[in-house]
Parts: structure tokens; C-alpha cells; sequence
């Protein structure tokens, strides 16, 4: 198994990727061949400098970059060298089998779209983050590659979310939600609506209704949908609102020796939770609907965030994520024509 | 000043709002008559059980109750003798100056635009609630009674949130902004990205621009402005997200006996930190854009969260509250027209 891994991609490329890579190497890189895409100078300086041994990968030159500023759109029609779409060109030509890259959510998405292609039944893939619950981590799609979504694009992200729980996270009947503000079939706006009425009758997923927000971090279901926008608004506040409270409890943890004793009793503890709030524990997010496994790791990751994000990508080749993938939204279309005949 | 309470609102009615309404007479009932509607001989009989009181209040009785199952439309419409409707008829014929109720948010949105009507300018009230921030509370609206949202009418959220920030909570230059994916003036949907535009030209705000998630509880802004979809989202989810964490917390001080040892250590700041994601510390959520003064408790309030929503009212209608908004609306429209022209 090949992956292809972007060296530039992200606010700490490529020293963090380079880190990464090495770790995810040593942890479990039996049978797994990687390759670095970027700048062959500016990889082999910052190994150099770091003393990261560089002799286990192929390094693939690529003289352009991509960043945050540019327009997905043409930077993906005019960037023919930069480290993004030279790899999901490989990825598209099947001289890879996945492409894990921290760079530009929006250019990897457009890229992912135009170059690799999706499966049959997909227009665009959705972004699919694994989240913390308290019962156990969740699916959460789309987290913010489709900022609006028709409900028949919620419904295809129920099944291809069911499928990754499936196939990757080891869930045996995966249940699916859909955010919505309030329990009741008839809450929401009026594509909300709908979507409930096609997950409710798609026959290749376990559908357990609303999920009104304030469960949502319970974990007791394992997929949760919804468009785009709402979905960067789960991923990030849950983030912002999980980092504001833990700084606030630093601060109390500070106030005089009593509280600072106090924290030593506890240090265990809130290591653990704090690791579980951590979204580098979990790695990337999977394009899911992609024709080939592309994986976007945190756009602020560090090496353990690009491990685990290739850690994912071995995962979805070893279980032929797509090609289960593709199955499933055949079988749900098919149950649409003979619904419509 | 006269403010009436619906008795049979919530969770926990009648018993925590006749509670909360002896509290708010004992601590700032000075100029202020409170009026309780509901069913007179429940209430008379929960005051005797629980030893409170009724001495300073007038009772009117009302023979039929409004509850969450019930559709908000046809409820407002045909049952007449509820305290919700009677309540919200009394406000719009000028015999009393607030209406508070914890009632269900629907029939109190309806009833509240058709009965008490809005403000020119506004044709759905916008329910706001004040939320914990890191540095300070902010004001989110809407919060779930406009699921869907035309670009104008988050323009008007952004005015009405600005005129409660200063006559209410009291802020000099309210800083108002917008949830969206992203700090760019061209992220979100074309419904977000014309709000944008509109609320940037908006003379009577001080517009920060887009307020990613993930920085939304840090309280650096005073108005967070989004659809009832979002906003529900938001709302439910920072609750839901505390709710968790400080969960998982007291488990880990639950632990053995030097993590017990350790919880009486900052017994006293994790306190605080509970009061500050309390939802009952802040109040009710007034609908911004009616007539009159309608505020709309929690509902699973206790009598903490129905004094706090009384005291509440007490200050739109102390700040001329709705008069102050109408002028804010108007000079909105006059400039639009201005530029129309």
C-alpha cells in the first residue's frame, strides 16, 4: 500500500509532517510504503536540522505551493506542481491508494472533486470529522466542505457516514442522527425536513431520528449529520467552548497553594480529558464519496495529528472504503427508482 | 410599573414561579405590582402547600393551559382563556407594561406577533438570549423562533441585539457579529455573505465582522447575531458541551480520596464556573421586535430563572425597551431608503 503524504500542507509543514511521518513509520508501518510531496530542499533542510531520518521515504519535488489565501478553485486549475495536486493526480492515475495533506480545506475539497473524482451518486464528498462523545466518539459530516446542502446530499451523507463507521471506526450497526432543533419529524427548516423523511426511508442505514444539540456530546449515537455550515459550527464551538472551559479551570487551579495542591490530586484525571477533547487523537477527516481515500488532517496539526490522520488512511485502504462506499449509494439509488417507478 | 407572569409555564410550574416571584418582590419588587395568571385554585393550592405568600400578588384565573405539545398556531388562536393568551391580550390593550412566561418558545412567538404585534419594521420577533462569554455575557440572536432567516432580517437581529445591549445590559458601544465559517467577508451562504454586506452598512451597529465558532465564547463581542437554526445550535450545544465536561469532572474528583481531597480544594472557583454556565443567572430571553415587552424564561427554570427573567422585564420597561428599538428600526429603513434612491 502506497500513501502519499503533503509536506506542505498546514501551519506547522513541514517539520510536524516530517514528524509525523516518521511516527506513523515506526508505530504501524508494516506493508505501507510513504511518500512526501513538496519542496525536496525545504524537506531535506528542516530533516537535517531536526535530525529526522528521511532514508524510509520517497521525497516527490514539487517547485509550487498552495496556501490559505489562494482560491481553491484556480489554484487547483493553475498549480499543476504544487504538492496538492500532484498528489491526488497520482492518487487519480492509481499510482497511490491515499493522499493525507493539513493544507487548504477548500483547495483539497475542490482538488478531491475535479482531479480524483467521487464515486457514482456523489457530486461533492463531504468532510467527515470524528468527534468526542461521552459515551464514545461520533461521526460528524459535513464540517464545512458544503456549506449548502440539498436534502438528498444530507441523505447520501447518512450512508456514506454509516459506511465509514462501518468500515473504519469497527461499529457494527451504526446509528445516524440528524441535527435538528427539536426531536419531533416536523422541526426544522424545510430542507432539514425533508432530509429526516429520506434518512427515515433509506434502506441502508439504522436512522435514529433529530439529535437536538445539547446531546449531541453524549455520544449515543455514532454518526450525525447535517450541512456544512452547521457542521464547522458543531466542530468549532464544541472546540472553543471544551479550550475556554479548561483555561478557566487552570486559572482556578492557580489562585493559591491550595489549589495548586489540589491539581496535583486531580493531574491524571484531567490529562485524560483533556486528551479526549484533543483533536489530534483522532487524526483526520476523511473526503468521504471521494473515488480514492483523501484525508485532511487539522490545519493546525502537529506530528501526532498527521500520524493519526495516516494511521486513518491505511485504515480505509485496508478496508476498500470506497468501493463499500460505492455499493451503498448504488443500493440506496436503486431503492429510489423503484420507489419514483 | 405592572408585569405580568404566566403561572403555568415551564417545567416546574406553578411552584417555582410563584417562588420566583416572591423572591423578585423581596429584592427589587419596589415600584413594580406583579400579577400572576393562571388556574387560580392550583396556584392558591401550591402557594398553602409550600407556605408562600400571595398576599402582594392579584391572581386572575384562567380555565385553559397551553402546554409543548400543543401547535403553537392553533393554540394562540382558539384557546383564549389560557394565561399565555390572556396575558399577551392584556400587554397589547395597555393594562399591564411586561409579560414573562416560561411557557412553550412556539405559542409564545405566535402569540406574541399576532396578539401584541411587532414594531414597524419587524414582521417576526427575535428571541435573544444572553450568553456566558470568557470576558463578559453576549447577546445571541436568534435562538430558535426563526428557523429561517432572509439577509434583512439578520440585519434587523443585528440592530434590535444592539439597542438591548445598550439600554439593558448596559453596554456603551455594543460590537455586533455575525456567525460564519470563516473571518472572510466572502465565507458562508449567499444568505450570510448579503447579511454581511447589510449588516456593514448598517448605521446604527458597530460591526465586527464574522465571529468564527470556536472564538464565540470568548465574549469579545457584545451581540453574536445568526438564523434560529444556528443560533439553536449554538445555544444548546455551549450547554450541552459544559454540561459534559463538568460531568467528567466531578467523576474524576469521584475518583479516590486524594481527588476528593482535592475538589474541596477549589470547591469554591469550580462554583463559580457552574454559576457562570448557568442559564438561570442570566435570565429569560426577551423577544426583541414586539410591541410590548414579552421575555420568555427557560423552561426548566427554578426561581432563580424566573426572578432573574421578571427582573428582566423590570429593565425594558424601566429603558423604554421597545420605543427605543422602533427608532433604531426606523433610522435603519430611512437609510435604505436613502440609498435605494
Amino acid at each position: 500500500m502506497k500513501i502519499l503524504v503533503d509536506a506542505m500542507g498546514g501551519d506547522n509543514a513541514p517539520l510536524c509532517v516530517l514528524q509525523g511521518v516518521s511516527q506513523a513509520a515506526a508505530e504501524f508501518g508494516d506493508g505501507m510504503e510513504l511518500v512526501l510531496l513538496g519542496e525536496e530542499k525545504a524537506i531535506r533542510d528542516c530533516a537535517k536540522e531536526n535530525k529526522i531520518d528521511l532514508a524510509p521515504f520517497e521525497i516527490l519535488n514539487c517547485t509550487e505551493t498552495i496556501d490559505m489565501h489562494d482560491d481553491p478553485v484556480k489554484a487547483v486549475r493553475h498549480k499543476k506542481d504544487s504538492s496538492l495536486v500532484k498528489g491526488l493526480t497520482m492518487l487519480k492515475n492509481g499510482e497511490a491508494d491515499a493522499f493525507v495533506s493539513a493544507g487548504s480545506t477548500g483547495a483539497l475539497h475542490v482538488g478531491t472533486s475535479l482531479i480524483v473524482r467521487t464515486v457514482k451518486g456523489v457530486k461533492r464528498p463531504a468532510l467527515a470529522t470524528p468527534m468526542p462523545g461521552a459515551k464514545q466518539n461520533f461521526l460528524l459530516l459535513d464540517c464545512g466542505a458544503n456549506v449548502e446542502c440539498r436534502p438528498e446530499m444530507l441523505n447520501a451523507f447518512g450512508t456514506m457516514g454509516s459506511v465509514y463507521a462501518e468500515k473504519v471506526m469497527g461499529r457494527e450497526t451504526p446509528k445516524v442522527a440528524l441535527v435538528n432543533n427539536g426531536a419531533e419529524d416536523t422541526k426544522g427548516t424545510p430542507t432539514y425536513r425533508e432530509a429526516h423523511k429520506l434518512l427515515k426511508a433509506n434502506p441502508c442505514i439504522h436512522f435514529a431520528g433529530n439529535i437536538e444539540p445539547r446531546y449531541i456530546m453524549d455520544g449515543d449515537v455514532d454518526v450525525v449529520v447535517c450541512d456544512g455550515f452547521v457542521g464547522n459550527v458543531v466542530l468549532k464551538l464544541t472546540e472553543g467552548v471544551a479550550k475556554t472551559l479548561l483555561g478557566m479551570l487552570k486559572k482556578i487551579f492557580l489562585q493559591n497553594l491550595i489549589t495548586k495542591l489540589s491539581y496535583l490530586g486531580i493531574k491524571g484525571g484531567l490529562g485524560e480529558l483533556k486528551r479526549m477533547m484533543d483533536s489530534e487523537e483522532v487524526g483526520g477527516a476523511p473526503l468521504l464519496g471521494a473515488a480514492k481515500p483523501v484525508i485532511k488532517a487539522h490545519g493546525s496539526s502537529h506530528a501526532k495529528g498527521i500520524k493519526n490522520a495516516i494511521r486513518q488512511a491505511k485504515l480505509c485502504v485496508a478496508n476498500d472504503l470506497c468501493g463499500t462506499m460505492e455499493k451503498a449509494l448504488a443500493e440506496v439509488a436503486a431503492q429510489k427508482e423503484e420507489a419514483d417507478a
